[in-house]
């Protein structure tokens, strides 16, 4: 899985993915109003309003991009027709032909790892059938419960040639609570880097391994750090734009050839109509909006990386 | 929501709860074939199967119980109806009186573990109305993120009276690849249990705090020092059973007056009609044999703790 995804980032020169993490607060109102007229003020209008303007923001943008990472939470909070609008995201951006990287931040002890992977990237057996739930192409996982939580990833990794991305060093202000600590010789975001390349070892495709890492865009430094310590990871980066990192803070999270990370966007992309640079598109054109949001931050990426 | 919990246990005098956790091996020949029968060998079949099963136990058990955790892994696995049944779940368990421990381990960047939070605990609002999608009455939660990544559950715990219970020491056999690391003075899993205590001490009613722990049957000693750590803080200890935690090592998760922790059995009760131990029962009394296993369970603490 992480060629395709690498060929899709070379052949569009597009180190970026959006991502698809509506709050309802993004949607136009006349999105809004649709949905709400068909299935009232109810968990399934706001689902209907979520996955319309995905759709919109994907048909805009999708030949710009490689890949969409939807956070599911953003799904999850409108319980289960928020859950069909993700199913029905993941399958539109496959459509398009983009890589979908599930935003999920599981893990948890082996069997029930096992469970998400089959749900979320894997296949699970029903009698003489076999389904493949959410079927996402990549999911992101979270180390806390060291190697048995995230070998089913691995597993399904190998069976099913899926990618991960371990939480190396997340984007957020309070990351360095516990990630930054020192266990004397390397910190945890350190250990937990080392472990990736371990869990990578046997999923090598190429220049780079199936299992990445997460490193957050708003810690530059860490992220030259990781890029050296980890060098076959694909380095999946949050925190550009909306959380406070620029393209200047992101060459080092590359490879000297510009491969070898990926910077996520979501608000920044997704919510560009409600921004004063963007308004000339007005409420209406939302998706071209975005489109030009996208733009803008390729150029500023290219600049840095390329 | 602590002392309801607190309430259900003393009144049982039942620090147990059950895991629902189902996995379609558990589930009787008769049940799955039912299920098939009106939904066909499908997702929807199996949800259907996982349901009825969970809800025959349940009749067969509420009154022995203050609290059931449903594991949503176990039901995210089969997808959207999978989660129509996990829903259904939390529903029924409530109707029978029954406290509902979201077994989610959830855990974000700020915005998202608030979409978490709203759709497991708390709510969301959709136009003018108001909705509570998944409505547990606890949930677990990941602290990798750090306090930003763990404050919107607290939010959620203070406005809609609800619990949650974070990972400190997991029960599973790799936890220490991490967790047991020390940092010069303490090691990961002490540093996360003085958070725990930081992030419980606005959310204390009587004498537990709504900010409660999770800590495996699995280490008793770290179990003992983890009591004393985190005085207020209830611990939800899983791993006993089938993971291999017995009664004799849950003394020190416990105060000397029997409260202060909780503990889960999931296949050591819901499939126990598959242990030769239970084979009396047969596979069409299966609700029966969870009800002994409960029953068993309960002597073997009740002589650890009380």
């Amino acid at each position: 899985m992480i060629q395709k995804l690498v060929k899709a980032i070379s052949e569009k020169k597009a180190p970026v993915v959006v991502g698809l993490d509506p709050m309802l607060d993004y949607i136009p109102a006349a999105i809004k109003a649709d949905a709400f007229q068909k299935y009232g003020e109810t968990l399934e209008g706001a689902a209907e309003a979520v996955f319309v303007f995905n759709k919109e923001i994907v048909d805009a943008a999708s030949d710009l991009i490689p890949a969409v990472k939807p956070q599911i939470a953003m799904y999850e909070q409108f319980g289960v027709p928020g859950l069909q609008a993700y199913k029905k995201t993941v399958d539109y951006c496959q459509e398009k032909g983009l890589v979908v990287i599930a935003d999920i931040k599981r893990g948890d002890i082996g069997s029930t790892s096992g469970a998400y992977a089959a749900g979320h990237l894997g296949a699970v057996k029903v009698g003489g059938n076999t389904f493949a739930p959410f079927d996402a192409d990549m999911a992101t996982v979270n180390p806390y419960l060291g190697s048995d939580g995230v070998n089913p990833f691995l597993e399904v990794c190998k069976t099913c040639d899926k990618g991960i991305f371990v939480l190396v060093k997340t984007s957020n202000p309070s990351s360095g609570e516990f990630q930054d600590r020192s266990f004397g010789d390397v910190t945890l975001y350190e250990a937990v880097a080392d472990r990736v390349n371990a869990w990578g070892s046997d999923l090598m495709e190429g220049e780079y391994s199936n299992v990445g890492a997460v490193v957050g865009a708003t810690y530059p430094e860490m992220g030259r750090e990781l890029r050296a310590r980890m060098p076959h990871a694909y380095i999946l980066v949050p925190g550009y734009g909306a959380q406070g990192g620029t393209g200047k803070d992101l060459a080092g999270f590359f490879h000297k050839d510009g491969l070898g990370a990926i910077v996520n966007s979501s608000r920044g992309i997704i919510a560009a109509w409600k921004q004063d640079k963007y308004k000339e598109f007005g409420e209406a054109k939302f998706g071209e909006a975005s489109r030009k949001a996208v733009q803008d931050m390729l150029d500023d990426i290219r600049a840095a990386v390329y």
